[in-house]
């Protein structure tokens, strides 16, 4: 059964609800999620309709354009996914393995609901990696002198490859508007810690400096304000006086795992909705 | 601004959640949230609805009735709810004295979304705090000769009150039908431990023994099958070897507390459908 | 059974586990419980012993001056404690109920190990809840002007009521080095954000504002420095783009609640020790 | 530089810790850190004592025997391992790739305190993943018939491998006492289950029947009592009424991945002490 997904936003007003699920029922649709938000300082509405298309008069091609006449007149913003779409990401990733390993594994397992088209980093360190999951790897070596022409590589080829997701698996370089404005509220990066505490860099070396009891990691999307871009996951986990820098690097390391995979998943599955600095995150 | 709240439950059927959202535009009313559940194995769909009275044409008195057509046409349960409405509960405790102190002191902080009318015991202890919080204490002492008119008086005392919710905060008798049967899904019990974990008695004795690394507390609908209602929530806090029995009950009280407080501020805000042995918790 | 506990700290050096276990020996003790920590940037050395008095040659009154040349001989910061004292301490508290009355029904239920003495408040507001708890509360109002005079008036009953203990319930003044300097690393305060993230005021409204998933408390000893003193305690709990400020305060006040309590319970059973910004948190 | 870690267990006595300290004092060691605990019950002492040998008497190989008289005068049993120590394990897998892939993830990137030494499958289905990672594989098939032929096979593996440790990353099959005999209390398992909620098969399933809004994982020592074995580690994870079966199942695995990877480090790291059908984790 494929189901089409809607994710909506526009000023707040009278009907809205009534007027997607009106549309749903005329073309023989069933409702099978709906989700809404009302930002009552910024008076947006936000929605997220899934609805079968099996039954009904919709074809997938059509959803979009059937659809946009209620767009207009309530001056939404649409984005329109089908349950059987199988998004593409690329993986950016530098030296640390484990949050594009965690995704690897998660791709090669079924587990993730797009398809990892590429990955690219700054060092050679993942090929074999790579290859193993049938993934091609890109090299981009990159030097102070070398990082405009390399992110202009990096976007050329993300294109190529037409992605609808960038994520950061602890890609250690800071994004110029090159490629954050190729792909605006698309990227995704992790941050090794429970922003907005600790931002900037060596966050755990931070935290054991200031005797936290507990660490996190922070999922969000990347803009041009570093570590302050809109977040999309965060959890902490424990720590006492007996842990050194490196056990908190290594305990972090799970949660930056954890919370990475919870922000791309909620992305692949239309489920989030970037709106100034926040995210509204569907269940 | 007053709102409602429709509580709905029917066989799944097309058109459900555009039939509520037409109602309330129908009525001038405006969808503030609305979130539903569709249980795909027993086809019953689940909603709450929340809309804002004010500007529309329906006084609070006109709602149940305006709306009973469409209940009808769709075989729908309904139970409305206004933002204002101030549930009645009344307390059912025994010698343990934190959960019954912690919901009088959210209810005297103004933080509970109801009003405690009435605490009723088989032990005196807490006539004094009751009376600190301006409520009535009812020692209603129970022997196994004298149990079943002792039930009998603690449900004519409850229906006096004119009580929506009844909650268990530790209260060590067994309810029988007669209780049971007078406020059905509308009795809270909070058992200490993660059921079906440690069912039955001294679930903490039971826990030490087992070696369990994490203890926690179950908030259920009282049923017939002992410790079998619908669960509503569960919480667990970690523990170690060191923890003697002493210390699981102090470190597990701090978890019934808050988990029997979660779930009676779910069902006083309308947030709950028991269904079967489950429960719907909506957001 | 009586025992006492040896909490220390010196430069790391060989042979301290050995010294401490030998002079326990010696008296006819036996360790019960025995922790330490070292560290390793600052060279100091940290340990909790608790050990049994009873069969033993040492009385209560003489295990300091045993232990002196122990002390002595390897530098030692000592502070000895035994399990049947009751430590007394005082309650700081505004006009938020939530932490102060949370630690006084723990203590009337005989959970907390020590004894509140005293509740000071710049607001009348819970005059009526100390009494029933049974403990002396004194209003103190404070105006900018009075702020001098009224410190010094707090420290004057505080060292009246000879307490082991201030520990400030959301009490909502900034404390000067008048106090602070009367009970050096004996005044625990709680604070209502995931230290560092969120510091100074209203941090609620900085937690929604910046969009985080989860919102925190922490609990630190009060230095002169704000909201930098050594954490003894944190925890934190999920929220959603669907929290208001408010749900984001009423969420926190749990947060707030047992955390305090946790870190007042580590420092009544003898197990923080407090070193530069940090602070040793025996198990 | 090196240390050395003695487990110990023994009736409880007086004595014990200060002997242990004499000893390594008396060969120049430095206690680096030392954690205890006694079974009040049972009248049982467990330590873990850590000290470093640099600078002291002691050889690597004369740690055991210049111990032997202080264990045989307490009646000790003594177990000793070294800091620079690699403990050998294997991993028993089935079909589902998630444990047995974060393992290996885990050996490759350097974080695991042992060294990976053989993959046994009663599947064909992760060569390539052992090939990739440069461990050998055994694909052992087993049927009703087979099951004591390719135990026996198994066993005989295993110990050609001289393995310290044995590792369940979802093996599908009940070990008899062939393999527990052989390795007792050096098997671990991971249940899908909050143990001993939802002992036996499916426990997802079960969990989703139940309406739980917990599901967890428990990593425990294998013994001849399916499910009843020494637990080392639990963790659980939130989820509603909205998760299907589907859901929870792929929720779990993270739950299962992380508590199994947390009880295979403290059995590495030579901190776990199992006794009775309970087991001591030192921190």
């Amino acid at each position: 059964m494929t189901s089409a997904v809607l994710l909506l936003s526009c000023p707040d007003q009278r009907g809205l609800v009534h007027a997607v699920a009106q549309f749903v029922l005329e073309h023989g649709g069933n409702v099978i999620n709906a989700e809404q938000h009302v930002d009552h300082e910024a008076g947006v509405f936000f929605q997220r309709v899934e609805f079968d298309l099996d039954g009904g008069d919709l074809s997938r091609d059509d959803v979009g354009g059937a659809f946009a006449p209620i767009a207009e007149r309530f001056g939404m913003s649409v984005s329109v996914r089908f349950s059987d779409d199988r998004p593409r990401l690329a993986i950016l990733a530098s030296r640390e393995p484990h949050c594009l390993a965690d995704l690897l594994a998660r791709y090669t397992a079924g587990e993730l609901p797009g398809d990892i088209v590429a990955i690219l980093s700054n060092h050679p360190d993942h090929a074999a990696l790579a290859a193993f999951h049938g993934v091609p790897y890109h090299h981009l070596p990159v030097t102070p002198e070398s990082k405009a022409s390399q992110e202009a590589e990096i976007v050329g080829i993300l294109r190529g490859y037409d992605v609808e997701l960038v994520v950061m698996a602890r890609y250690m370089q800071i994004l110029t508007p090159t490629i954050l404005g190729a792909f605006p509220m698309r990227i995704i990066n992790i941050h090794h810690s429970f922003l907005p505490a600790f931002v900037g860099a060596r966050p755990y070396h931070q935290a054991q400096a200031r005797g936290v009891k507990l660490i996190g990691a922070t999922a969000h999307y990347a803009t041009a304000d570093l570590d302050e871009g809109p977040i999309i996951a965060q959890d902490v986990t424990p720590v006492s006086h007996r842990d050194t820098v490196g056990d908190l690097i290594r305990k972090g390391r799970d949660q930056e795992t954890l919370v990475l995979a919870r922000a791309v998943r909620a992305h692949l599955e239309h489920k989030t909705l970037a709106f100034g600095n926040k995210t509204v995150v569907f269940g």
